[in-house]
């Protein structure tokens, strides 16, 4: 491995950061809220503002790329090298929309400095963390003394992230050949603290359902009928109680049959992070721990699945009182999944096991959701991450420990659509406030973001070299 | 006892059968619905016609009893007899509304008769049922020779009970010196069928309550937070799952301590009643029969207590979906009591029950509606249940068999208040159309409703003497 003097690549950073920030601030006065149709030409100047700041940052091929909603921006910088590997870094430049917009302390559209802080809509999430690839990708070249990156860079930027990103699938199946790489790197995510520099490895994949169960034709008296007839709303708890065992586990069968679990090594760095228990339930406005016996609050998180009732309905529920057995009940239930689980394999498992469930006099119904997020790991070993972790342990100087995320997002799509692996370069912090007022990123965290990217493209064309 | 030779009894009722009906009819005119305001006139006008004609028929004390709703009739006609006891009479002059008119055959309000079958909004639900004690009384002085009936006879006909009698037990209260009884005779009731006459013997008590789980203090994000700390609305479904053991009995410690269970001769008496289960659950609008094993299924209704979740709510209910831990959920839940079931003391162990159940994480609250209404049961063997027996016996000249009613009513309030036994004299059949449009009465079971009366006085005061 070529070793280029880290101190070179921060003193190229130090001495083009103002002319970066310069250059975000003006990005972050466009209004690109993808979520308010008004703002819908924000959206698209946006995507042209980012086009030309690629082409100006050397990016041979930029193109806007339209979709039935709002556009992308592609841009590539091949290296060259026949044996160089392909990057694809995935990011978005629209923003979430501003209300409640008095709780601002300054115009969201107006980016100031407070200190190391740069405070405005989309600083950390997630203009900042795609700006500062371009950064990153100079100071790349200028240590390194290339014209063209050592792996082939190619950049993603949606449109429409932020409500929900509902064409962006079909957008890369459209663009699969052109987005073709050898590993994803997502800069849209954050990390444990400033202290603690952490990547992503995992997020958890999702599918949810309605279930609807029909007792008597209509409400009646719980009087003449109660305790000779079956009742939906009993029997669909008796059910929906039946999801766990008294150890937190779901009870359906097969459903961790597919679970990759934590090795020793995951679960010695995840118990290394400086976990705060009572911060943490604080932050989830509970009352109390719950869950999966033999995990911690945060494996039970990030890596174990769940079945969740997401809400739950029948019978009379006004003021006061009404002694009737309900004609019906229903329940919505959502199932975090992790890897290797497959939604379509877990909505048959759930079906089945519902089936074998409801008892005689109850018809019922199950509707999933659509097919559902596979969710996404990169083991500790894969090669990508070794790099990154190495790129980001050169640029925080730091050892660097690892966070999984307990929702779910685009990434399955890069994951499943191209069929790589993704790793998460992200420099916001869990106070960045994003969706809410006062949005702020640490410019320090950016500027390392960009020392990273620049390790780690050198570091990927030796280590992921064909 | 002096036997009066029943054709005699027959024969006066028959005679006086036209003035009787015309009568009647006059009385169905009067549009006394307690439930619209702008009939409240009519159900004073109704409560004086009773009045009136209950003076005619000789009672030496009739009064109209003011509430603070509407007023109730009372009318009391002392034996003479220092030893003879005392029976109170119920019954009520207010009727259902009519809606939806358009479905009757004829005006609510114009009785028509139809074969044997009075059609008239009130004709069975209870004006015809009140009304056939006038005839009864008079039969039974005219073939004893009498001039006071042999027992003390009071009549209380109240005028809200189609309002849910909201000023009856006030009212009871107020008089319960002139109530003063040895047995209640109930004519609001029904029996089995034409072929199938029956008496009641029994009525469910209940007492009901609202559930509130309270979790996070907002809805949280399932993917932030699911899977590490309780859900409200999983946790409420994992308790009201537990009502019931997989015998379909209820679980809460002591519930079933103070239940008169049926005798041997209870359980085949009432195997003896025509039953046909594929009917009731067409009436039932159900699929399927359930319920605590070991019973049939005019068991379970009749004699059997229950839990029944009559609502439940929380979370996202929606369409769509949302992928939250809801904030709240809550349910209702009703017992059904029988007999010697105390609805103070099965409130006191739900409560304990549910909050052993309650995990930590979740705050919660129970409140229940009321004090509840008691059970009521006259067993067999009980003098004036026999004495009943007896008199519809020699009306029916056929083998009286036993139901229950499955519901609630303010029968319970006369037992408690009165502190008497309650026996049921009613001859109205299940197709009488109660609520309905289309109601009708028998008018032949009306005539050996009367003709029950004029030997249930004779019987109860050898019977029943002091």
């Amino acid at each position: 491995m070529t070793t280029t003097p880290d101190s070179v690549v921060r003193a190229y950073i130090a001495e083009h950061s103002s002319q970066f920030f310069a250059d975000l601030k003006e990005w972050l006065r466009i209004p690109s809220i993808s979520g308010q149709p008004e703002r819908h030409p924000d959206v698209r100047r946006s995507a042209e503002w980012l086009a030309a700041k690629l082409r100006e940052t050397g990016f041979p091929t930029v193109e806007v790329w339209e979709t039935a909603g709002l556009p992308a921006v592609f841009a590539e910088w091949p290296s060259g090298d026949p044996n160089a590997p392909t990057v694809v870094v995935y990011g978005h430049h629209d923003v979430q929309p501003v209300d409640p917009v008095e709780l601002w302390e300054s115009d969201p559209f107006e980016p100031v400095e407070r200190g190391e802080r740069l405070v405005g809509r989309g600083a950390a999430d997630d203009k900042g963390q795609v700006f500062f690839h371009t950064l990153g990708v100079r100071a790349h070249l200028a240590v390194t003394g290339r014209t063209a990156p050592a792996v082939n860079l190619k950049l993603i930027v949606e449109g429409e992230e932020e409500s929900g990103s509902p064409h962006f699938a079909d957008l890369l199946r459209r663009h699969k050949d052109r987005l073709a790489c050898d590993v994803v790197v997502v800069s849209d995510t954050g990390m444990w603290s400033k202290d603690t520099p952490t990547t992503t490895t995992a997020m958890r994949g999702l599918t949810d359902c309605q279930i609807d169960f029909y007792g008597p034709e209509n409400d009646i008296h719980s009087g003449s009928f109660g305790g000779a007839v079956p009742n939906p709303a009993t029997e669909l708890c008796r059910v929906l109680a039946q999801l766990h065992d008294e150890h937190g586990r779901v009870t359906i069968p097969g459903f961790y049959d597919d679970v990759v679990e934590l090795t020793e090594r995951e679960r010695e760095l995840i118990a290394r992070l400086p976990f705060d228990e009572k911060a943490w339930l604080a932050n989830a406005k509970s009352r109390a721990p719950w869950g999966e016996a033999g995990f911690s609050t945060l494996e039970r998180v990030w890596a174990r699945p769940t079945a969740e009732v997401n809400g739950v309905w029948g019978g009379y529920t006004g003021p006061g009182h009404k002694t009737i057995i309900p004609a019906e009940a229903h329940a919505k239930v959502s199932f975090r999944l992790v890897a290797d689980q497959d939604p379509a394999k877990i909505q048959e498992l759930f079906t089945a096991w519902l089936s074998d469930r409801v008892p005689d006099g109850i018809e019922y119904r199950v509707e999933f959701f659509g097919p559902g997020v596979r969710p996404c790991l990169t083991p500790l070993d894969h090669p990508a991450l070794q790099a990154l972790t190495r790129a980001l342990e050169r640029a925080f100087e730091k050892e660097i420990l690892y966070t999984r995320e307990g929702g779910s997002g685009p990434e399955a799509d890069l994951q499943d659509i191209l069929e790589a692996p993704v790793v998460f370069l992200g420099m916001s912090l869990p106070d960045d406030g994003w969706h809410a007022p006062n949005e702020k990123v640490e410019m320090p965290l950016l500027l390392k973001g960009a020392e990273a990217a620049a390790y780690l493209w050198q570091d990927l064309a030796e280590s992921l070299r064909k």
